[in-house]
Parts: C-alpha cells; structure tokens; sequence
C-alpha cells in the first residue's frame, strides 16, 4: 500500500510543503475553542458542511456564543430542536436568519448554492409533519430541491397510490412515520430509489415513544430502506440530500 | 383466477362503463387534500365507517379544518383524544356535536342508523373508566346498542359473577383492565363470544404504563381473548361494533 | 338487578328442579380430574368448544391420558404445538385422527358440524406458513369453512391488491406476518370486516423473535385490527371461526 | 372428594337453610353497586381485611362516594396514594380520619383490634421514608405492632448490624430500598423470618424507575425474600401484618 | 440504645464467656471452606435451615464435596436444579437421599421434625408441576405439611372453585402459573392468608420466559399477593414453610 | 393535479393502448404463484433488481422451486441465509452459480451488467466479516465495484486513519461493527459521502445480541449515519449499491 | 488462616484494650441517629472520604439536619443534585461552603489536603458538562487536581487528537457522554491510563435516557474502560480521584 | 496551547527527525495485516500491553495466525474465550504456552516483568468461578499479584467478613457476582480502593442473564464501585492491573 504520510513528511522535509500547510493536513482541521466547547470548522471542508448544532441541553449563553463563532468564521449555520427562549435569542441576534417554527429550526446561510437531487419527504400523519418539516430544512441547507407530501399512511392506500408516477421521480425517498411505522416498506416497495425512513414518537401506549416504529422500519421487508433515531428529521434530510447530490 | 382488472378495462374500452366511473374504481377513493392532510373520504365506502380523526398531536386549527371538511362531504366525524383547548374549538364550531368530556371524544352524527347487535363493556376498576368510555362511543357512533359494568375486577369473583348471565347474552365483550390485566381471561373463560381486551395505563411501579396488562392478555389462557393497543378504548369499541353487526 | 341466583334457590327449595341439576348449572361444570390435570369438561357447553391442549410442556403420557379423557367423553379434541414424540405416540393411539405436521396439531372430531363462516388467511412471507396453517386448522376445527393466501406483503403491493376482491368477501380475515408486520394494517384500510393479526417469530435481529411485528400491529393505524401473541396460530384462527359464525 | 355445593342445596331443598343465607354463602358476598365502582362489601369476611381505595385515577367525586359507602357500611376504611386535593376533600367529609401525609394515606378506623404481631420496618435511605410510611400505616390498619430503622443501606453495614438483636426478633420484616436494592439480601441472611422486599422508585439513570432494585430483590441469594410491586408500600405492609397475626 | 456489643465484650473481659464461645456469636458462625466454595455451616442456627446448594453452574466434582462438607456436618442437605449427571453422581453417592425427577432436587434429611404447618400448592396448568414439586419438596424439607393441587387455572373457575373451601383451610397458599399468570388474582381473592406466587416460563411469544406472568404477579390487583423469581419454586415452598410454620 | 390514471383509462377506451398492457401498468406487475409462495417477477422492473430470497424459515423443497420460477423467468437471483441443506440442494440443482460460504449466499447471474459505483465495505473487527461479506456479495450483485477493508475498529485509530484517503474516494461506505459499535460515527466524521452502518451479534453480555452496536449507531453523533437491521449486511450493501449506483 | 476476631477478644479478656476500642473496631463505626436517616460517622476512616449526601427524595428540613449533623461532627461534607429550594437552604445556612450551580452540588470542606493525583475528565458534547462538572467537584473534594477538555465527540477526531500528549499524561481519565457513547472507546484507545466512563442522558429518541450510551461504554472494544451509572458524574469523580491519589 | 505536530514537522524540516520515525509518531504505530485482521502492533507501546484477542467468532485457521503474527512480533500473547477446538489447535500449536480450561484463555508470555500491584479477585458464589478465573489469568498477564476469595456471597455475611483485613489490603479489588449482584456494594462500604463489579450470567428467570446484577451493580450505594460488561472477567483483571500497577 502507498504511504500518503511518508509521502507528506517528504515533502515537509524538501520543503516542498509548509509546515503550516502540512499540519493543517494532518491535523484533520481547526476548531473555534471555547470553555464549554469546540466547535469543528473544517467539518465544511472534510465532510461537505459546516458543524450542525444541536440546541437541545445548551443554555441561551452557549447557543450564542457557538452561533456567533460559526457565522463569525464565514460559514453557513443550521441549528435544530430549538426552544422558545433559543428561538427567540437567535432571532434578536441574527434578524436574516430563517427560522421555521414548525421545525423548530435556525438557519443562516452565507453561501450561494444551486440546487441539486430531488428529496422528496412523505409523512404518514398529520403529526409527523414536525419532524418531516425539519428533514425539508435540512435537505434545503445542504442543496436540494425538496417537496412534502403529507398523510398519505398506508390505512388508506390510494392516498398514497395517487402520487406513484411522483414517487418515481425522487433521487431518494424520506418517509416519516409514527404508530405502527408501516409506511416506508409500502414505499420502498414501490420505488428503485434508497428511502431513508423516520420513526417518529407520535402514538400512544405500546408505540412506546416511537420504538414500535422504529423496529418496523428496521424490520422492514423492503430491501431499500436505511433507518434514523426516532424524531431525527434532521439526520434524514441531511443524509437524503447527501445521497440526492451525488 | 379471474381477472377482475381486465374486466374493468374491457367495460372502458367498449364504453360499457365511464372513464370517471372506472377511476374512481381503480384509485380506490377520493381524498380531502390539505397542506397538512389528506383525508380519506371513501372509507365510508370501503370500510364502513368514515376516517376518524386521532386529535393527538394536532394544532387547533389542523383540526378544526380537517373536521369542516370530514362534516363538509356529508359525512359523520368521530374525534378522539381531544384536550381541552381542541375540545372548546370543536364544541364552539360544532355545537350540535356531543361531547364526551370522560371519553374525551366529539362525535357529530349526520346519518340515521338503526342499532345493531349488543356490546358489553366491562371494566376491572374506576380508574379504567375513561378509556371504556371511548370504546363505548366509538361502539355507538358504529351503531351498536352497548352497555357498560365497571368496577367488577377479579379480587372479588362475585362482582363478575353475579352479571353471568349478562355476559353471555352479548354479542362481544370489551374488557377494559390495568394493573394485572387479569380480567379479560376470567370473563373469557364464561362466555362463548369473543373478548376484545383492552390493557390500560392504570397502575404503577412495574405496571411500566400498562405494559403488565398488556402482556397477560396477550398470554390470555382463554382462546377467545383478542388484544388492542393500551388505552385504546376507540379501536375495541371499533372492532367490537364490526363483529356485534355482522 | 334480578336475582338469577335466588330464583334457583327457589326452584331447589320448591322441589322443581333437582339438586344434580342445580348443582351443575351453579359450578359451571364438570372436570375429567388427573393428578396432574384438571380437563374443563363443560368448557363446550360454556364456550362453544371443548378445551384444547397446548401440548408444549407436557410428557407423552400425560398428553396420551389427557387427550384419552376428553375423547372418553365423547367430546372432540384439538393439540397443538406437539413435537416429534408425541406427534408419534398420538398418531398411534389415534389412527383416525388428523394430524398436521406443518401446523404441527392434532385434530379428532366426534361431532357433525355445518360449516358455517367465511375465513381468510393470508400470510406476507412463506416462512408464516406454520403459524397460518395452525389458524387454519383451529378455524376449520370450530365449524368454519377457511382459505389460505400465502406470501402476498407489502414490499409488492400487487401481489395482494390483484386479492382485493376476495378480501371483501370474508368475514373476518386473518392475516399471518412476521419481520415488519405492516400487512395487516395495509388489509385493514381495504375491507370492513375486523382482522385478526399474528404476529410471528419469523425474523432476524431487531425482529427480536417476533416483537417488533407484535409492536406493529397493536399501533395499526388501521382501526379494525385486533391482535394475539406471537406464533399465536391456534388462537386467531379460534377467534376468527368464533366471528364468522356469528 | 366431598362436595359442599350439593351438600348446601340438600339443605336448601330440605329447609334446614333460608333462601337467603344460601346465596349469600354461594354469591360470595355483597356489593355497594355505583355507575362507576362496584365496593366488595365482603372483602373483611373473605380476606380479613375490608376493600382498600387506590386513590391514584379516581375524581374527588368518586373517591369521597366510595369511601362513604365503605364507612356507611359500618367497615373500615383505607385509601392510599392520594393527591392533594384528594386528601383535603377527605380530610374535609372524616375529620376524625387518621390522614398521614408522608404517607399519603387516609384511615378511619371503626373496629377495634387488639394488636398482633411484630412488623420492623426497614429502609435502605431516607428517600424511601414515604414507601415505608405507607407500609407502615397499612401494617399497623391490619392490627399489627409496627416499628421502623431508617437509612441502614450495606454501604455501612454496621448502621445495619447494631440492630442485628431487634432484626431477630421481628415475626416478619419489610425492607424497603431503591438504587441497588441490596439491602433485602443481606437482611434476609441474618434472620429466620420471612422478608417482603419493597423496591422503590428512588435513584436515577440505570435505576429505571425501580426496576433495578425489583430485579436485584426477585434474584436475591436469601431463599426468605419474597418482593412485590415497585412503591408498593401498602402491600407489603398488608402482607406482612397478615403474616405476623397468624 | 442498648448496646449487646459492649455487654459480650465485658462478659469476654470479666471471664464470663469463653473466647470461643464469644468469637462464634460476634463472626456470625462457621464455614466449611474448599477451593470453590465457601459453606455456611451456621446458617441453620442463623436462619433455621442449612445453606441450599443450588446445583446449576457447577461441576459434579464440585457438588459432591459441597454436599459431604454440609452431610459431614450432620445437617440436612438440599440441592436443586440437577442436571442428569448431578443427579446421577449424588444419587450413587448418597442412596438413602430423596431424588425428585420431576422437582430436579436432591434432599437428605438427618434431623427428625414434626411436620407443621398447612401449605397448599396450587399450579394453573399441567406445564407448571415441575416448579409446583419443588416448591413442594423445598416446604416438606422445611418441615411443613403439602398437598398439591393441580391444572386449575382462570379460564376454567369452576375448576378452582370446587377447592374453594380446601383454599380456605390453607395456612399459607404458592401459586405456580405461566402464560398470563392470573390465578395469583383471583386466589388471593378467595382467602385471608398469603399467596406467594411463582411465575413460570411456560408459554410462549410474548410470554418471555415467564416475563408476562412476572409482571401480572407484582401488579396482582389482591393485596395479599408476594412474588418469587420466575420458575424459583424452591424459593416459594421455602418462604411458604417459613410462614406456615410461625 | 394531473391524474395519470384518467389518462390511461382515456388511452383504452379510444384504443389508444391494448388492455393487456393497460392491466400490467395498473396491476404492478406479474407474480409467480405457488401454494406456499408469491413470487414477485416485476420487482426488477420496478424496484431494479429482482425480488431476493430469504432462505431461514424455507423448507429446502419450498426454496428449490421459488428459485426454479425466479431463474425460469429468465432473472438474476440472488439468496441469502442459507443452512447447510439449502445450500447443498441449490449448489446440485444450479451448478453454475457462485455460493459463498461466508457470506452464505447463493447468486445466479443471467443478465450482463457493467460495474457502476464504488462502494467500500469496512469492518470493526474479524467476527463481523460474515456480515461484510453479505453485503459484498449483495452490491456486487447489484452491480458495484466493491471493497473491503477488515478489522480497523477504534480501539486503535491508525488501523483506520491510514485508509483515510480511500475513504474519502468511495461513494457510499458501509461500516459493519459489533460490541460498541463505535466505528461508524468515526467513519462518518472523516468523510462526506453516507454511511451506512450495520450492527451484528458479536459480543456477549450486554451486547444483547447486537443491540447495543444498534443503539450506537442510530444515536450516531455524525449526521451522514444510517442503520440497517442487525447483521442485515445483505440489506446494507443493496442500498450502498443502489446509491453507488445513481 | 489467622483470625484477628479471636486475637482482639483475646486483648479483651487480658485487658490489653479498652472494651470501648474493641466495641468501636468491631462495630465498625459510629453514626449519627436521626428519625429519618443513619449517617454513616465512620465512613471517613473505613472509606478514605465521609458519606456524600445524595439530596434528591429529601426534603429541605431532612437535608439541613443531615448535613448539620456532618458538619458538626467535624467532617467535609458533600452533597450532590440538589434542587432550587435546596441550594438556598443549604447556601443560607453555610454561607463558607462552596456551591456549584453547573455541578448541583454544595461543598463544604473541614480539612487541608494538598492535591495528589492527575485527573482529566473529557466531554463528548456540550450539553455533558453538568455531569462533567459534577464529577470534577467530587474529585477534587477527594483531593485531585483535575482538569476539564469539553466538547471532542468523535466525529470530529481532530478535536481530540490535538489533546493526545494531555491524554497520555493524566493517571486517570473520566469520559463523559450521551447520544452514541463512542467516545470512551476511542480514548481508551490512546491512553494508558484506566478510563471511567460516565454515559449521560443527553440526546433523544433511541437514546433512551442515556441507555444507548450505557450499552456502548459497557460494550467497548477497548479493555481499560470501566462504566458507572448513567448522569453519574460524582461516582465516576470519586473512583478516578480514587485511583489517581494511589 | 501548544502545538506537537507543528513542533514535530519543524524537526522534519529541520531534518532533527528521520521521516520514518516522525511517520511513526504520527500514524500512531504499526499493524499486522491480513484479509482477515488488522492486528495493532503498537498497542503495546500505545496502552501498556498488546492487543488481546476475542476468540469467539473467529475460525480455527484465522485464530492462528493472528496468535502466530502477534508472536512472531516477538510480543505476549493473551487470548479468551476460546471454543474446545480452538483450545486444541492453539495447544498443539504453542507447546510452552499456559492454558486455562476454567478461564478458557490461551496465555504466552515472552517478557519477563515483575509483578507489581495487589488484586484481590472475591465472587459471590461457585458459579462464578469461570469469570473470576478470566479475570485472574489477565490480571497475572498485566504483571499484578493476584489472590482470589470464592463463595463469600451477602446472605452469610460473615463468610465474607472473616476476611476484612484481608480486604482492606488490596490495592483494587475485583467483585464477580451474578444473581442478586449485592456483593460488589458490601465490599464496597468496606474498603477505600475501587472496586471493579462484573456481573455474571448465573442466575435464572428474572436474572435475564446478567442484566439483574448488571444492573444492581450500576446502582451501587457505594461510590467506589465500578462496572464492567456482564461476564467480562478479563476486562476487569485488565482494569484492576492498571490501577494496582500505578
């Protein structure tokens, strides 16, 4: 196998490289450092975008703080699961932002991007709308083009059936569902693209905060479907437009 | 095997039938399509009774809109697991609606159906009454005559067993029970017509939100012990309405 | 409340009805008793069907005597769940009895019954077979006439919707999954008869034997679909005959 | 075997025994009959103690309608976990009721007892003071003598063992732990008397509510530990005053 | 407090007791200790039976010379759980021992006892008598009267019921049920003793080994009911012969 | 909204389109239809590859034939979870097929297809390569270029870190890990293409049989994770394929 | 075997100690005697660090004694996860002490220790900084110099990787996280040192609680690693001071 | 903070370093590569001792030569869990090295080291004894002194307190229980050096494998307990070796 270290290490000992150079190489990249964190801002560059952050457990301070580093080192910033008081914090600091209440989330961007890849998000209830809302943010961040098609659950399959000839025109499928989860195996069977699907915590009783879905949906007798934590619209949204750019 | 599909098609193309006509075969149904749902109008048609409306997990106006619509098709419009900011949106739009404050249902009738077969309702505690509640106005609003016994729990047989002779007049019985769960095996064990058990959240400790029940009905060493979701008195009274009218 | 049981003390008082008779009216029966069993005799009379024997956790011998009894009164008598050893001993002391080796039952009938009820089974993979056979077996066993459709889930939709039509015929369908165990409340969403789902251990990893399908399918978003434990053949197909007679 | 129930019709069709009193021997008892609770009003004569009132789940209309019906029937009457307006509404209608607000219970006595027995208390922490309070005042309701050790847990087991005299003295002993629920284990081990093991919802994380003490408790090494619910501080002191007055 | 320690150590310092005699009561008692095993010799003057071997996870080798250290000391010796070969070997070794085939347990007595006490044993199904026997021969070891009662589970109660007053002529009542384990309910309905109830792993599905029937027992909605580990039948009969005997 | 199915009903009745192949885009598709299974043929045509075997829970007689009427409709058929049997029957009946011992596959070509994608198989440790090597042999199938990379789990980074640049050149990664289950977030940190991940069974304790490796990684810190069933390799290389693929 | 039991009575009987210093040796120590808890006055000596007070399940006026009484006794005293109401009792009454508003805890120190050992407590993400925290005040009231790196989850390794030569240089490491618990696994990786590993509640979904976390670091490929309770910052605190003061 | 790596590449630079050493430092050691294996070769010089090697899961021939490479790099050579074939091959294979059948390892020793450190291995029972004695043969392996205490479990206290001094000698003591898991929390109160806790699988029912004690264990009263995974002997003697080598 070649040695791509050995080969650098050459290089820095000819002096065909700066070491500056050379260490931000191995490195794996820079952080902003604060006391209560360290936020990855090559992550963009090794990874394709910025650190997303998480606003749930953070205190107002710390959001802010971390927000301002992002934005304040030229890139593009998406917070999720954002409550009233982050909500309304970040609103007062960064008026151009959008938030989307729905999805409870913040995004700035700094970049200009042409959309790319199709992501089409399919809910199975009314109430996975929250979570399918925050996978449409996220797969919007990362540069796609994405539509939402909502409550189409399988108790009633011609809801579903009526956008057949749509649901083959997506370069991948996000499906999100509650209960019994039994909505992205009927997808999946119906389609040549991956599906990428969500539990999500809707239902009462044994849906158990949305582990009946998500063991259905891991379960699921249809080869194509790949599975998220239970609520995670974020993570699905990412990873469908991850896939929908390629 | 015949081909029913074929067949359809051969009516279109002699013109034996009309295009409409063969869709609306085909699709399946009609829906009502809002941004945020898509109603089910042809289940009526398709399985009986309307779509009934879960309230759970909806904002006020999502409900409000999809309820105008459900009563705008002509159709009757059962809603479950209100709170009480839905509850006085719903009792003030619809005020000839009954409302089950216990049952936490709105229930809106715009046919006219002749009762039909006998539903026992029967509960192991007071506390189980709310959730045999909703299962007796979803046996009502399906047009069965029910009845309800609470209170009759195993710890004292003769509770139970001085309404034998009850129990087997019925056409199915609901048995609605926390805590150990034990009551739907005895009332199964008496009678000839089959059980719709209902496990509720009653209890605590190793109850685990009514888990406990839940499992000892699915292990029911009566036969004719069928299990629903914890406290989902609406899909027992549901069932238990389908089998009484047959 | 009338007092049914003081009306029969009256009659015992009053010489107008026997003390044998009024005792078997008020101890709910009579047993076949074993040192190591209580067979329920009038559990017929009670429930519409002799009691059946889980033969699981039992000898031979004690499953040979056991079944001797209820055969000695003239009563017919279903097994279930019998492995090699007693498959054979019962096959030899029964000849004339049917015995299943996939459903894995044993089945002598004394009685003459019209069969009465239309039954449906169907299962979503072939590896449900042995679960839905023993439906079959039970339903047929309580007097109802049964067909069997097998391997028709979700991931090809075709394959069941091209059923439809049969479907509606039933009167009450029993629908056999394992895995994800999304069939039944795609069934449900197209008939009005209820459904009686199986969860079965069919599966691998987070299908945990069975639990992930038995989740499913007790958070159906199809309102007509009640359910039994895993591998729970012998019970739907007992219910469903129970329905469908009615 | 002998058979009381046609021995006790011979002596209705003879006259040596009133209508009545047959049934009431063959009903198994009386009832207070409510739409919403059905009091077994011979619980004292059947099981020695009279119906105990899980508050938990009742409105205030029905708890205080129950209770009245107990006391009216000239019983004894124990309510236990009671919120707060439960305790005021009932320290309001029976100002001579004992009301124990650790323990959350309500006791009016009508009877009186000549206590019975010796039941020790004992607790791990002070966070399981409330579970043992209602052990307690259960223990001493069923005419037991009561004392309790607080806060002996086997992190310092001589706080356990300077009582090792009074350990062996007690007819039986409730523990009553949470976290690691060790403690039963160790009790067991140093007396030969009967163990009822409480496992409480006291500790955090991995404690799971309770049930990994419960588990520790059911697995304990001393064969005298028998365990019951989680908080469950009213049975173990029931059973134990049951225990101790034999 | 008084304080026993410091009275036996001023016995020790004015001569009063010996040193022996003192080291035994303040270390607890005496050991018979081997590579592997460290016996607890005082453990029938400490809890009023000897330390109980249970035979599962060791080796033959292992078990015969726990049981000649406990024989060696003239005490009693019980041991449960064999395997074919534990049983085997201890039975070659020992020919005057009891050996249970069915309990799976091996008993040599040395002392005489009067038997005391009534405890009664109670199975739901005929699965269940493999734990009922070692409950029973755990109690006559510990010197109580036992009679077994077997296969009289819920969905049958006249099968229960005829036992009604056997039930209540009981000092103590262990209960042994699988599947949904409700027969501790309604048993401890009937009675004003203590039901120690045992669940075992007979069932299947949702069963979990015993799991189900576990949880029904701790949520058993009759006060008087304490649980034992799932299929601990020796621990059950233990506790029972404790309370029988008091 | 445009209604494609009135379109094509349209096109029949003015003969526009035969019926026949109006049935075959209404119907979605043809089956294979024996007792015991429904094969479906046009999964290929609507899902892109052929509908893939799960040989556990198949007689060997069942699979012989399902695999006869797949490669009789002239598809490529791949089978995966093979015993011993099974996999001798079908090596003697399709001598030209390539079995896979590891992977325990079986994979019959009959169509030519040029490697599309590059797709990177990585493994935490040697116990997980009968996983790997599933989904190798299903993307394969599938029609990508494939690699494997054994054995780098996180306990030592470098293992990993010096196939950093590999990594960053595939288009998917699929990450198959045992026990912690850790690799996956490491992996998804280093590059900007999905990652799917698969838990397997290896581990013991609380490994519960790959569900913690499960938990890992839907709770992934890296957003580019997706999850597929425990030891589902098969699943995880036919999505990697069909994303390598686009 | 030597037995020091023996030896001291010996001392006893010829007077060579006091009966009062053999009590104390072989009681184990003293405590402090409250209603409603036993302080544990020995700990100090027995355990190298008195009891710490757990504050959560104890009222205000409990916690003010319990403390008061550790104090008075001379004694450091530490309390962990107090609530509002807690805190300004506690800080009312011991206005000295120190209070950690991050960590919960109130510290109150009575001796001079001069800081022996080297610390680093590690945090996967931001929101683990509570429990970081909580961990860093009880090491150092253990005697520990610790310090705290925030925020180097493992999917940016460079955020860790720039600490490597910090990490080899404590002699015990505490590695906090939630979500997928990854990072102890990497770190034990690289150090030398033991790694305690604290999984934290942080994250959502199949996080359960902390539960998937608790898996991960149960399960970690890398063998230095050892696990306390979930959010179990003190514990871990107390171990690593523990054992980097050795 | 300063910065190693650009101090590294300035030496690089400078030519102060040679590549090959600086690629050393920098890639974090060398490995041993197979198709099947990444062995890690400078875990040794990383973490204190070589890799160790899970048997299970591995095939004989993969076994092997993993041993032989690890060998051949002139290392010690530690490996568990080994099957009975595995045992043959690497017997025959390695003469001089020293096999555990209890243990199940395999352990060949090519340096010498002088043991330093003192780890007391104690178990609860005999069933214990193969996790112990995994933990002893690694503790030995790491260059610990080791003793072990069997059978000294919390229901005959003074089995375990006749070895107080003893116990409080050990630099870190090792707690093997299963069960009840009670032990590692008495041991813990006892002594001021960590305690490692290894639950075991021994046990039934509710012991669900270890998960009981696992639990127990996590929830320890005592502060200075630790845990490692259910049956992970060798994990802890690693762990306890570390810390007693400090």
């Amino acid at each position: 196998m070649a040695d791509p270290l050995r080969e650098l290490l050459e290089l820095v000992r000819t002096g065909a490289i700066e070491v500056d150079a050379a260490a931000a190489r191995l490195s794996g990249g820079t952080v902003a450092e604060m006391p209560f964190a360290t936020v990855d801002l090559s992550r963009q560059a090794r990874c394709g975008f910025p650190e997303v952050i998480l606003a749930e457990g953070k205190t107002v301070d710390w959001l802010l703080e971390i927000v301002a580093r992002i934005v304040g080192a030229g890139q593009d910033c998406l917070a999720t699961r954002l409550n009233e008081a982050q909500t309304a914090a970040l609103a007062a600091a960064h008026p151009t932002a959008e938030i989307d209440r729905l999805a409870r989330t913040f995004w700035l961007r700094q970049s200009a991007v042409e959309p790319r890849g199709d992501v089409l998000i399919v809910t199975a209830g009314t109430g996975d709308l929250p979570v399918a809302q925050e996978a449409l943010v996220a797969a919007r961040a990362l540069g796609s083009k994405v539509e939402r098609i909502a409550d189409v659950g399988v108790a009633g399959l011609h809801r579903l059936l009526r956008h057949r000839e749509r649901l083959t025109q997506a370069d991948v499928i996000v499906v999100v569902a509650g209960m019994d989860g039994a909505l992205p195996s009927v997808v999946g069977g119906l389609v040549d693209c991956p599906v990428i699907a969500v539990p999500t915590s809707i239902g009462y009783g044994a849906a158990f905060g949305g582990t009946a879905a998500l063991l259905t949906m891991l379960n699921s007798c249809a080869a194509n479907v790949a599975v998220v934590n239970i609520d995670a619209g974020f993570k699905a949204g990412y990873i469908a437009a991850m896939i929908a750019r390629r």
